[in-house]
């Protein structure tokens, strides 16, 4: 796949689809060769929806998740309780938060972690919409939801110098071990960390 | 990701990227969230790309290969031997075929291969044009290259009995053990035929 392809067309479209992340030439050229198979309405409509969604969509003008609308679904809905703001990295753990149900209070979506490896400090971030936020007074606990990586625990250290001279509880997800995992095959430092910070037996 | 996204928009762009092949629903929403990220006018050219792509793209009217011209670079070219024609199941095929640098003949792709499983029988494929272009004199040699499988072998055995009747030579790639591979590892048919196919040993 070093050489360019015959066709130019075929090779834009290839070019194109890989820079998606995580597809290579290979995958790209799958793709492209799947979409001139398509109905041409089909292909037309492929191609339009991402111009759509890159002209249109917005960021919560309070949560900066992403909307359709200036405040989202979340921040707009009047019984979730506004008290709590979880704070995560993207408008993906947003999704994997309300797919359990658990669940009934506000976020806040930093748009990335930080990340010196990547370029990525402090300032990239919504971490000033976020402590504005907790200014005006109306939130009692902010739950950070961030990853168990390096790159998370700088974040949550950060946040919680800047968050800590507020009047408010800060707290983080429960670490330990995760549901269906064997004892055996766990890392040290989670293992480690789940006796330590052992809970009452609650059956049910 | 049962649920619908709260944002309509990242909704269809997730649904549109779920349908390229191999591709599941938390892919997409990677996807798609790369794409907010990139500036308007590369998010613009991405889906222009494949709309260009799907209107404008042809097929070869000699080896129905995808190409920007009526008549593909290769079909074009007087340099390539056209008194060999090998035998594909798509283009992705004359790419690998032309990466090894070692054919200067022409080529037919018969868009797809024989599959009763999937409801492609020979009618579905571009067999009445190769056999056209064959029944006009100037072809020699046919070389089949279809993949190794239950539907490629199939492909093979209907094509043959198409092709005997035209004084031309039929042949086949050589099966055998690939380079690199070791001996025990290599599934018994392969290697009871590369037995069986031995060849003088050719220093070099």
């Amino acid at each position: 796949m070093e050489q360019q392809l015959p066709s130019k067309l075929l090779q834009a479209a290839v070019d194109e689809l890989s820079r998606l992340p995580g597809v290579g030439k290979k995958t790209a050229l799958r793709f492209a060769l799947y979409l001139v198979k398509q109905p041409r309405a089909d292909v037309e409509r492929f191609g339009h929806t991402f111009i759509a969604l890159r002209n249109e969509i917005k960021h919560c003008s309070v949560c900066n998740t992403l909307s359709d609308t200036e405040l989202c679904e979340i921040c707009g809905n009047s019984r979730r309780d506004r008290s709590i703001v979880c704070v995560v990295e993207s408008i993906r753990e947003v999704l994997s938060i309300e797919n359990t149900r658990q669940y009934n209070g506000s976020y806040h979506v930093l748009g990335g972690i930080i990340s010196p490896m990547d370029g990525i400090g402090p300032n990239d971030l919504k971490i000033d919409l976020l402590l504005e936020r907790v200014s005006r007074g109306d939130i009692k606990e902010v739950l950070l939801a961030l990853n168990t990586t390096m790159e998370g625990e700088t974040t949550c250290y950060y946040l919680y110098k800047k968050l800590r001279e507020f009047d408010i509880s800060i707290t983080t997800i429960a670490r330990g071990v995760g549901f269906g995992d064997e004892l055996e095959y766990t890392d040290e430092l989670t293992l480690g960390r789940s006796i330590k910070n052992r809970q009452p037996f609650a059956p049910n």
